[in-house]
C-alpha cells in the first residue's frame, strides 16, 4: 500500500471491531512540504455510544483477566511488531513535515515507551490482577482489623484525545499504562496528522496481539461521545487550553466526576546561571540545547523552550551564538536528506504562529529571522508552511505579559535579561505552572535555588552541566519512567511517570476487615491471618504446591555469650556493644553487651533453611528489616516463617517467593522482622 | 464565655489576621432542637483578594520554612491545645442537634485525626522540606544522568469549603494533611453550624502554635473569592453535588487548572452475604450496624448506609430485626441525656429530607417509620427538626432509579433483595460511585467476589464479620490512615489515606541532572555523585559533623570455602548450595558452592564496623537487599559505605542515618548492596 502517492484516500475508524469510514467525503490533509492532500478525513455517522459500551463490554473483561505480566508480556510483542514495520511509518511521517530525526522521536520514541512500560511493568508490578498499594494498616491491637489500600482497573474506557504533533508518540505514550492498567481505549488523534496515526493502529490491529476492541479509533470529529462517558472512564486531553477547557467542563465529565487529565499549552523557559559565561561549557551546552529545542519538530514540541532566561551581561553573546547556530539550519522538505528542519504542520499553522510573533513583538523585538518570508533549501516556500527560527528579545521581562502567556508553537524563543537567581526563579514562575524548565549550571548551590524555587510550577525540571553533557536525554524529552504534565497553566496532568502513570487508570480502594479476609482478597498474607503449618517444611514446596499462609515455626536457640564473641572474631565486627559491658551499657538503647543484628540473622536462618536441594533455589534478598528488641546473652531465639506472596514468572520456571519472617525471644517479644525473597522453581521436577 | 445562653452572637470571620465581622447583621442559625437563635452570621465587604494574598505571602513561607517534623510537632502540640479545651466544644455542639455520642465523632474524631498525622508525620516522613517520591532512576549506564521525583509544597492557599454535618471533623480532616504538607488554608464552614467551627478556629489561634495567617476563616458566603484562585491554590469541597459542580466549572478554577477535590452525595451500600441468615453472628452484626449507621448523627453522614442490600429469604427477618431496634431509638433534644438520637440539622434539611423520601416513595414502601409526624421524648417536635428512622423496602432493586440515586440525608435506609453474589454486585454498582460499601459475610470467596466486584465503584470497602466484631471502626468512620472518597457521583475525591493525602497539597516533579547536582537539591546522597573519604572513619562524626556523601571503602577479606563451611556449622544454615558442589552446580543461578548471603553480610559488617565507642549507637535495620551476584570460595570482598541520608530527630539526642551499602568482589562486580540504618547521637558529648 503505497499511500503517499496515490490519490488521497479516506481515512477509517476502527469502532465496535470493523474499520469503517465517515458517511461524508471528508476534509483533505495536505502535505506539509508540498501542499498535495495525503487523506481525507471523517467520522460522522459513527455511534459513538456503541463504541463505548463495545470497549466497556468486550475488550474490558478480557483485559482485566489478564495479569500486570500478561499485559506487560503483550506490550512488548505489540512493541516488537511495530518496530518491525518502522520504515513504512518513517515514510509515511515525512509527509508531516518530520525530517528523519523528528519522526525517529515520534515512531521510535513512541515504541520504545511501550517497551519500556512492558519491562517496568514485568519488574515493578506483581503478576497478578490486583495491585497492593502501600502497607497494610493494623486498625486494632489484637490483629483481628487491618486494612490494606488496592488498585483495581477502572471498568469503563479511556479516551485519549491528542495533539497533531506527536501521531505515534502521542498515541503510544497513553496507551501503555492504559493497556497495562487493564483499561481498553479509544484514540482520537489530531485531525492533520491523523492518517500516520490510522496506520501504525491498523498495524496494530493486524498483530492480533491485543484483545478485540483493547484500541479503538476516531479519525475525525467525536461527535457526541463525551455525551455518554461515566465515572469508570478516563479522558486524556492534549491540545490547546481553549479546546481544553471546553472538554474538561463537559456537563457529562463534570456531572460524572470523569478523570479528566490535560496537557496544554506551556511557556517552558531555559535558564542560563549565573556561572555559566560564555567560554565555559554549560554556555556551549545551553547554547546547544536552545537552539536544538527551536528547531526539533520545527519546535512544535509542547516542551520546547520558549523564554531563554539568561544573565544580562550574557545576553549579547547568546544571541550572536544562537543566531549563528540557527543561521545554519537547513529548512526544506524533509524528504531531501539534506534538510535539519521541515515545515510547519500546515499553512494554517504558519499563519497562527505568524500572528503569536507578532503577539511577542509588543513586547519584545526579533533579534535572528524573518517570520513573513521563508528560506528554503528544497520544497516550495509558499506552498509548504515553511519558517525559518525566529529568535526574540525582551529586555523588561518582568514587565511583559505576552513574554509569559503567548505561545507560538513553531521554531520560535524569546531571550530575556536577569541580574540575580531570586529574579530568574520569579521570571521562570511568570510562566504560571509548565511542563518543564532547564537550568544549565555547574553551581550546585546556584542549582538548588534555582530548582527547588521552580519545582512547585513544575513537572519536570532539568539541569544541563558538563558532567552530564554526553549522557543527558535533553530539556525537550519526555521519559516514561518520570511524570510528564505540569500544573497551572500546563493543564494540571500528570502522565508517564512509570507506574504513577498506571495508577491513573486505576481505582484506589481501602479494603478493611478481619486479616483472613484481607488475605483471601488480595491474594498476599497479611499480620493476623490464619496459617497453615503441616509435616513438609515450606522449602520442600514448589509453586505448584506452595500456599500463600503455608508457615514455619523453627525449634529454639538460646544465644550466648560464647555465640556473640565467636560470631565477633570470625567476622570482625567487634563493635563495643557486643564486646565491652560498660560500654554497651552506656548506650541509650541497650542495657548491656548485646547480639549482632547480623547474629541473629544468621541464626535465624539456621533456624529455618532446610537443606537438601529442593524448589528453593536461593535467598535473592531482604526487604524492610527491622531489629526491634535487643538480644542479650541468654536469650533464646525462634522463628516464625510464613509464605506471603507467591509470583510465579510468566517466562521462566521458577518465581519469586516473599516470606515473613519474625523472629521472636523467649518473652515472645519481636526481636527482628522482615521479608525473605526466595527464588522457588515452579515444580519439583 | 458562654456563647449559647446569651442573645445571638455576631459571627466573626478571621482574615489577614483580624477578627472581623461582616457588613450586615447576618442571617440567623437556629439551635435545631430548639429553634432558638445561636448565632448570626455574615461576611459581606471582607476582602477575600487580601485573604488569599495574605495566606500565600505570610503564612505560606513560613510554614514552608518548617520541616515535615517540625510541621508535625506543631500539629501535635495543637491537638493537645484543643483537647484540653474540648468541653467548651461539646456543650457548644448540642446546639447543632448532636449527641454527645455524635459530637465525639466531630470533635475527638477531628483532634484524633490531627493527631494520627503528627504521629504518622513524624514516622512516615523526612525531618526535611523536601519530600522524595520513589527511587532514583539512572539514566545512563556510566551514572552521569539520574533523575530523582520530589514533592515540593504548593506556592498557594488551600481553600476548604465544608458541610455542615461535621464542623469539626470536617475542618481538621482536611487542615492536618494541609498544614503537614506545608500549604496555609482558609476555612469555609456550612452556615447551619459555623459558631462551632468559628468557636474552634478562636481556640486555635488563641494558642498561637500555628503561623500566623496558617489557618484563615471565613464564617457567611465566600463571595468573589474562587476569583482570584490560581494553579498554585487549592480548593476542596464537602457538600451537596449541585454545588460541587458549579464550584468545579467555576472559570478560575478551570482556567487555571487549581486542583480540586470534591466529596458529594454518596449511595453508600451494604451487603448482607448469602452466608448471613439470621442467627448467624454476621446477621447481627449487620442489623447493629445498619440501624447504627442510620442514627449516627441522624443519619446526616456522607458514608451513612443509604442501600441495604440483603438476600431475598433474609430481607422479612432483617426488617423485623432493624424495625425493633430502630424502635428503641430514644428521639429528642441530645441535651437530655436519655436521648439516643438528636434533630436533624435545621426544619430546612427536614423539609428536604421528608420531600426525599416522597420520591424514594415512588419505588419503594415505607416499613418503619412515619416521616411525617416526629415522636420525641423531649424537645418540641415540630420546633425542632426531628425525624425518627425511617425505613423502606424495595422489591424491584434492578428496575429501580429513584432508590440507587435519592440521598435522603437522614435516618433513612432502603432494604433491597438479591439472590446472587452477581446481582449484589450490580446493584451495589447502581450507586455510580460511592464512598464506601460494606459487606458482612464470614465466607472468604464470596468476601473476594463480592469486594473485588464493587473495588472500582469505591473509595473504601469494609468487610464485617464475627472475628473484627469487637475491633471494627465500623462502616461510617474515615480513618486518618485510610483514603476517604469515592469515584464518580461521589466526587471522585481522594482525602486522607496517610500521606497520600499530605501529597495532594504537594507538587510532584522529575529532576533530572548529574547526580552531583541531585544530591545538593534533594539532600540525600544519589549512586553517581562524588564522595569524600577523609581519615576519620565516619562512624566516629556524630550527626553535627557527618554529611551527606561521607564514605569509607574499606579493607578486603577473602571468603575461603573453610569460612563458608565454619559458618554453615555455627550458625545450623547447612543449604545445600553451600555444602554440597555437585547440588549447587545444579541449581540454576550457581556454578558450584556459594557462600551465604548472611555470611556475606556479616563479614561486610566486619569490614565496616569501627569497634570504639562513638555516635554511632546501633544498627537498627537493613532495607532493600538484594544479593546480585554469587560469592565462590576465593572471591575477595571490599565495601563501600556511603552516607545517604541523614534524619536528626526533633525531640532527641540522635536521628536515623542511612547509609548506601555496596558490597563488590575481585572483578569489582557488586555482590550485595543495601541500605544500613543506624541510630546516629547529635553531638560527641
Amino acid at each position: 500500500m503505497n499511500i503517499v502517492a496515490n490519490r488521497p484516500r479516506r481515512l477509517e475508524s476502527y469502532v465496535g471491531g470493523v474499520w469503517t469510514r465517515g458517511t461524508k467525503e471528508g476534509a483533505a490533509l495536505l502535505d506539509a512540504s508540498t501542499g498535495a492532500p495525503v487523506a481525507l478525513i471523517d467520522a460522522s455517522g459513527i455511534d459513538f455510544a456503541a463504541a463505548l459500551a463495545y470497549g466497556r463490554e468486550k475488550a474490558g473483561p478480557a483485559l482485566r483477566r489478564m495479569s500486570f505480566h500478561e499485559r506487560a508480556v503483550m506490550l512488548k510483542a505489540l512493541a516488537q511488531a511495530l518496530m518491525e514495520r518502522k520504515e513504512e511509518f518513517y515514510a509515511l511521517s515525512t509527509a508531516t513535515g518530520a525530517t528523519r530525526t523528528d519522526s525517529w522521536i515520534d515512531i521510535e520514541g513512541g515504541i520504545g515507551t511501550l517497551f519500556s512500560y512492558a519491562s517496568k511493568g514485568r519488574r515493578e508490578l506483581p503478576n497478578a490482577r490486583v495491585l497492593v498499594d502501600g502497607d497494610v494498616e493494623a486498625l486494632s491491637r489484637d490483629e483481628t482489623f487491618s486494612a490494606q489500600h488496592i488498585l483495581t482497573p477502572l471498568e469503563g474506557v479511556a479516551i485519549h484525545i491528542n495533539a497533531f504533533n506527536f501521531p505515534c508518540w502521542g498515541m503510544l505514550e497513553k496507551l501503555a499504562p492504559t493497556l497495562l492498567a487493564g483499561m481498553p481505549a479509544i484514540v482520537k488523534p489530531a485531525s492533520q496528522t491523523a492518517y500516520l496515526t490510522e496506520l501504525m493502529v491498523r498495524r496494530m490491529v493486524e498483530t492480533g496481539l491485543l484483545p478485540e476492541g483493547a484500541v479503538q479509533l476516531v479519525c475525525g470529529s467525536v461527535g457526541d461521545l463525551l455525551d455518554h462517558v461515566d465515572g469508570q472512564d478516563v479522558v486524556t486531553f492534549t491540545g490547546s487550553a481553549p479546546t481544553g477547557r471546553k472538554l474538561k467542563t463537559h456537563p457529562a465529565i463534570v456531572g460524572n466526576s470523569v478523570r479528566f487529565t490535560m496537557e496544554a499549552d506551556s511557556l517552558n523557559a531555559a535558564v542560563l546561571g549565573l556561572d555559566a559565561a560564555p567560554g565555559t561549557e554549560e554556555f556551549d551546552l545551553f547554547v546547544k540545547e536552545v537552539a536544538r529545542e527551536m528547531t526539533a519538530k520545527a519546535g512544535q514540541k509542547c516542551t520546547a523552550i520558549r523564554r531563554v532566561i539568561a544573565p544580562r551581561a550574557h545576553c549579547d553573546a547568546l544571541v550572536a551564538a544562537l543566531g549563528e547556530r540557527l543561521g545554519k539550519v537547513a529548512l526544506g522538505n524533509p524528504a531531501d536528506e539534506n534538510v535539519r528542519m521541515g515545515p510547519l504542520a500546515s499553512l494554517g499553522q504558519r499563519e497562527e504562529v505568524r500572528a503569536r510573533i507578532r503577539d511577542l513583538g509588543a513586547e519584545a523585538e526579533i533579534v535572528v529571522g524573518e517570520p513573513e518570508r521563508a528560506e528554503v533549501v528544497s520544497g516550495d516556500a509558499e506552498a509548504g508552511a515553511f519558517l525559518n527560527p525566529v529568535l526574540l528579545y525582551c529586555g523588561k521581562p518582568e514587565a511583559g505579559r505576552a513574554v509569559h502567556d503567548v505561545e507560538a508553537f513553531g521554531p520560535v524563543s524569546t531571550v530575556m535579561p536577569y541580574d540575580t537567581a531570586e529574579e530568574a526563579v520569579a521570571l521562570v514562575r511568570r510562566g504560571k505552572g509548565s511542563l518543564v524548565t532547564s537550568v544549565f549550571t555547574n553551581d550546585p548551590g546556584l542549582a538548588q535555588e534555582l530548582v527547588l524555587g521552580v519545582a512547585p510550577f513544575h513537572g519536570r525540571v532539568l539541569i544541563g552541566n558538563r558532567s552530564s553533557a554526553k549522557s543527558s536525554t535533553g530539556h525537550g524529552s519526555p521519559l516514561p519512567g518520570l511524570v510528564h504534565g505540569g500544573p497551572g497553566r500546563a493543564g494540571g496532568g500528570e502522565e508517564l511517570g512509570g507506574m504513577r502513570g498506571v495508577k491513573h487508570y486505576m481505582q484506589r480502594t481501602a479494603i478493611q476487615g478481619a486479616p483472613a479476609l484481607l488475605s483471601a482478597i488480595t491474594g498476599r498474607w497479611v499480620d493476623g491471618a490464619p496459617a497453615r503449618a503441616d509435616d513438609e517444611h515450606p522449602f520442600r514446596k514448589s509453586l505448584a504446591e506452595l500456599r500463600v499462609g503455608d508457615q514455619l515455626v523453627t525449634a529454639t536457640r538460646t544465644v550466648t555469650l560464647e555465640d556473640i564473641e565467636h560470631f565477633a572474631g570470625f567476622t570482625g565486627d567487634t563493635f563495643y556493644a557486643h564486646m565491652d559491658e560498660a560500654a554497651a551499657r552506656a548506650n541509650p538503647f541497650f542495657d548491656g553487651r548485646v547480639a549482632h543484628g547480623y547474629l541473629i540473622l544468621s541464626f535465624a536462618a539456621g533456624l529455618f533453611v532446610d537443606p537438601a536441594p529442593g524448589p528453593v533455589l536461593a535467598n535473592y534478598g531482604v526487604d524492610k528489616l527491622r531489629f526491634l528488641t535487643p538480644v542479650y546473652p541468654g536469650d533464646t531465639l525462634q522463628v516464625r516463617l510464613t509464605c506471603k506472596e507467591i509470583n510465579p514468572r510468566a517466562n521462566a520456571e521458577h518465581g519469586e517467593v516473599r516470606w515473613d519472617c519474625r523472629v521472636t525471644n523467649q518473652t515472645g517479644a519481636t526481636v527482628a522482622q522482615y521479608d525473605v525473597l526466595t527464588m522457588v522453581a515452579k515444580t519439583k521436577g
